[in-house]
């Protein structure tokens, strides 16, 4: 058995499979992808990694089966998915993911193929366990997988806590052990399902509430967003310009990716500015309804081509814009079920204050256009035009409407 | 100067005239009245007085006013009247305040009868305030009073996070400094009003949320609001049927009621009920909705009247029935104002969840009916006939809906 | 099964023997039993009681025996032992300790007859559990007693975490879970004794250093012991000059003391002060080695004595001087024994840091000679003389030296 | 004025040179620089920076300066100094000091350099402060410097609850708050000198009981301490087998280093070993008095040729052997001085526990001999023999002794 003493749950042990496939180097790995990728740059003391959130969430769904008395196979299953639902992520985690992972089939595939080979491979097959089956769950299909990967999962339960307790910020906070205690199984039609036992709804709006305070001071401060945005363009001149493969590029860590910024001719600029926090800042920063449905809609590609027309009628340089769309706002653990008077019930339907967040989510979705500081006003002007907002989506009028906490260095 | 070592605010120093009340007869009783009342006997740590509070309502009153720029005479009213914000209070504070401040003309005359006699009264004249002054502020009813006493006041900004410490749940957790920096005071009309500043929507929600989240675990809490009732009976009880006035009973601590209620021979009763927890149960526990209109109107009297039929329609003693209709849902705290694109605004209509907020707090409201142990399901079915509410609102029914925490001892 | 949300140990489950005597009006009376007595005048937050402290010190022995392996009669008897630990303590707790239980026989007995009679004996005799044999493990003489009682009790690991939460002193921390995971139980003389596994002398270490640091700041802050002192005279005036028995006094909660404190003509002064926190001040506060033989091996009626012969001295009344000679310094953990390279080792031979924390706990031992404030220095003086005290013992010549952490109030 | 959210010290405001110097490449570069280096591979959650910790420091100076009534010129310095301390350490900190900084003189000129170049240079001129009093003060060396650089410096008051904070562990708290309030400078002999305030005994000796329980359980536990080794070897032989330079090693972040290790044939299979925690094993583990006083005395050079001598009669491959051997134990905090009775005392004369703690920090030494696991025996008898240690004292005979915590994934 491995004890491994962890800021956010204290003592926790580890055993079985779950303490085998800590060993790997698949798992070591994680070690060196923090959890929370650019928003180090908003709060400095967010160094914390896919590892330790790892051995988080295994804990969270090893406290959780043993309260749904569920234990062999299944629970194997499940802890191995748990100590395992990252493995697939890239260097920076999320804030990469749409290039480690294009062109390379689904996600889901690229994990089955790790959980396959190698020694985490060799340690499922030990114990007797299908590496197919723990990608499922991973991906959230399988049954019971709901606990590792699903609208209530202990996924979720773990970073709230655990970035809170890593930026300083108090909105993260939720009973972790009164959801391990109130998750239960229904079997409605089949396939076992998760959900939350009687008299709960407030436990699950928690969760939410407690994601939707996150969201705009931590996980899409606009600082946090910007230098994301410039990694990406970073890590697509590294795919497009030099030799560098998707498949070499998620297979990195976060040193190995710095590393290779700061070392290519083509990127090392935006390595600099990384590193010494010279970042681009907004020159547009418009709101879900001022933006034109075309620019909703627009693919990559477009978005590429947006960028460069913007500057062009700016008269700048291409590589100085970045367009930065956030995908459609949208809410998963909405669709949660809770047991209303032995009844399962959507959250959504149960919960004013679930529905009120759908709205709260539109409300603080942003487009943003960033540039060199020199060439906000400019820049800011031209995407206007380009993207077809109005002036007053510009960011210096906006300012006000932007609900952030932390604007240091700024 | 006086240095206290504060659970919440760790060091918080305290001089002029605050420091002068500090050692008031009338501030150090506060040091004998609970918090939260009867939520000790849900939350067994929650044992909090209104002194600690008071000292960190001070200390954030100090705090803002360092950051809005405000000293002399108006900091020194303010911060009096932070200290002695809570010194009207009786025993077991808000829950027995409907009867020790019944009969005796509003509770505003009562405070500033406190400060402007014995030694508070001195130490003011001392420093050269004006006690109605004061208790004006404490009331609201002044300017720059919402600081002390308004929509976002640091009242509450304390409790919250107070209650949250000394409670051990996770939901009361605001950013009380950031709430301190981002106050200012707006004149719009003449008058100064306390406001939050641009780009503070969210931290002006998070403080609704955190008391949307604790009041069903905390401070709504069934066990607690049934000792409550029954703290309240006591209460009555040595009112009605003993020698006791409500000016003397206001000016107790909770030592001297809980002795009070275990010697006088009319609720002693009551009072070995209490000390062993050896509680009334709930016989109905009915949502808003089912409570025909005629009961929600009906006063305090009309509410004994009601409890004696269902106590005979039941065949019970009259005693062994208490009927417990909280005040109607309200949100003070909507009405707050902030600063969005320059212009002030009602938080109400600037926030999705601020509007949830306000169902949700219907939807938590409950009418309960209490009595011993034996006697719920007789007296559950006397109370739906008297009152008109249909039998599925009995507890029976309707467990599943009650959003609880802890039924510990029940 | 009930389950309590604590502050320090967060869920805490309890069933089977533990949870129906926490159902008893004896155990249910802790709740109004504080935990630190007159602390509370130092620290403003430190409300705690016996109850949520006997919870948790249940908490720690159930984890405890869980990793020790032991169930069935045995874990019962301890876990009863556990939440009863304390049901023997009157009013402030060990601050009247010595009248409480004076002429009455020793403290054992009076447990053991509070375990053996109503509710208490009555679930104990339900559990097939013997009262006198959870007496002997609550008074350290039982085999496995250790747990509960000993020199590395869970008592003690409970009390210095939660004192530390609840003063908001950063020094009581200890890692209560490791403590919990490296007792063990060696045999090697026929009796089960408890000790720490190898590798656990910085474990041990860590639990006694806590206390040292927690000593002068918070158990023995002078502001506490004055208090203390203040109360204990009140307390010998109810007994010697009222009706008041012993048995009767320890009986009583902290509420039924400071009301008949309040309303006894004879103690109606000290409980002014005390509610006022106008409280007694030091005139003498002298070291170990300045304080003469006879004056350390005085019994309490030569300290009576000696009382007046200073009051008598200085000219004032006799009740307006106490003096307050703490017992002689002694460290029962230090007898712990810590298995080093498969031997058996007492603690103190093994570590430096315990050998030194004798002589810290000798230099921080004062005597204490408290006066109204007017008289401190006419009382000091003649307290000198008449305790033989060299002069510079006098606390305007000493006050540096003394540990104190907050002066405040005086 | 810049706001920082931290973890240990929530808002952080920063402002004039410090503020400035905080956006300088040099500094932002400790962003990258891990606080605790290798204690990673212990506790994975410690994984804090340099940076913020230099914040931190800053701040906890700031508040000093703002009790001992410093301001100007002087609090300007001294803030510069706070906010730069640091700047010189190589990646993985004071893991690889001795090879980041060999042969390249002292430090301090070092940083001088640092200080003087680059835009820390044009700061600093542009608020006419001279690089050379900054890196004294840096050193230790300038009037006031005890305040970043002393016995009792806010340098470790800041470490101490941030390595505590990250690790989980609860041994690092300490009252920094009590201890900005308590320093004062005295003059006696010309040169200012911080010492700490009448009644402080207790307070210096919390930090230093807070530091020695840190160090076996985090600062100098064997996991770390191996992996620190590991490091170091291949921190040389980049040195000596490739072209780098100490020089560019020592303006390195962690993520320059590890690639390029990872990346250099002569270490790649350090890293990997690094990368995927397959760390070298104890072979033995010697206490002080057990170790030849020759061992003790031998230099960089001696060491590497005793390593030579221990592979060759073991029979395996010179670089398959680590010999670690810790400084001689010392305790710089020992000297501070308290005033105790109007006159300075040092710390180490006035407090047992103090001088109790040389005892302990010589007790906890260790050396050390690393080697591949299979290779453990073979390669501690021949090491046994080479350096004189009797074979008891092989790690297979003290494990016991040891103080260990967490020995996971070994």
């Amino acid at each position: 058995m491995i004890t491994i003493k962890d800021t956010v749950h204290d003592h926790i042990e580890i055993d079985g499979v779950a303490a085998d496939l800590l060993d790997t180097p698949t798992v070591q790995r994680l070690r060196g992808v923090s959890q929370l990728g650019t928003v180090q740059l908003v709060y400095p003391s967010a160094n914390h990694t896919r590892f330790e959130h790892s051995v988080g969430v295994y804990h969270l769904a090893s406290r959780a089966l043993e309260h749904l008395g569920i234990d062999g196979r299944n629970a194997d299953r499940i802890e191995a998915a748990a100590i395992l639902h990252d493995v697939g992520h890239g260097p920076f985690s999320h804030n990469l993911e749409a290039l480690t992972h294009r062109r390379t089939g689904k996600y889901h595939d690229d994990v089955e193929e790790l959980l396959a080979s190698g020694s985490v491979g060799e340690v499922l097959r030990d114990h007797d366990l299908d590496p197919r089956r723990i990608a499922d769950i991973v991906a959230g299909e399988a049954p019971y997988a709901g606990l590792v990967s699903g609208e209530l999962d202990v996924d979720r339960m773990d970073y709230l806590v655990r970035d809170a307790y890593h930026t300083g910020v108090p909105y993260g906070t939720i009973d972790t052990e009164r959801f391990v205690r109130e998750l239960t199984f229904t079997d409605d039609d089949g396939s076992p399902r998760l959900v939350l036992d009687e008299g709960n709804v407030q436990t699950a709006e928690s969760l939410l509430l407690a994601r939707a305070l996150m969201n705009p001071v931590v996980y899409t401060h606009h600082v946090a967003r910007i230098s994301k945005a410039m990694l990406r363009r970073g890590a697509r001149r590294l795919l497009d310009e030099t030799g560098f493969t998707a498949e070499r590029l998620r297979r990195m860590d976060d040193a190995d990716f710095l590393v290779a910024l700061r070392t290519s001719e083509e990127t090392a600029a935006i390595a600099r500015r990384y590193d010494e926090r010279d970042l681009y800042k907004r020159s547009v920063w418009a709101e879900y309804d001022d933006v034109p449905e075309a620019v909703h809609e627009a693919d990559r590609e477009e978005e590429r081509e947006l960028e460069r027309e913007i500057a062009e009628e700016a008269g700048v340089a291409p590589g100085r814009v970045i367009l930065d769309v956030p995908p459609e706002p949208s809410m998963r653990e909405s669709t949660a079920r809770v047991t209303v008077n032995g009844e399962l019930r959507r959250l959504e339907r149960q919960s004013p204050l679930v529905k009120a967040l759908r709205t709260v989510q539109r409300n603080q979705w942003r487009l943003g256009v960033y540039t060199p500081a020199g060439d906000t006003e400019r820049v800011g002007r031209a995407a206007a035009a380009v993207l077809g907002i109005e002036p007053d989506g510009l960011v210096s009028e906006v300012r006000g409407r932007m609900p952030t906490t932390l604007d240091e260095f700024e």
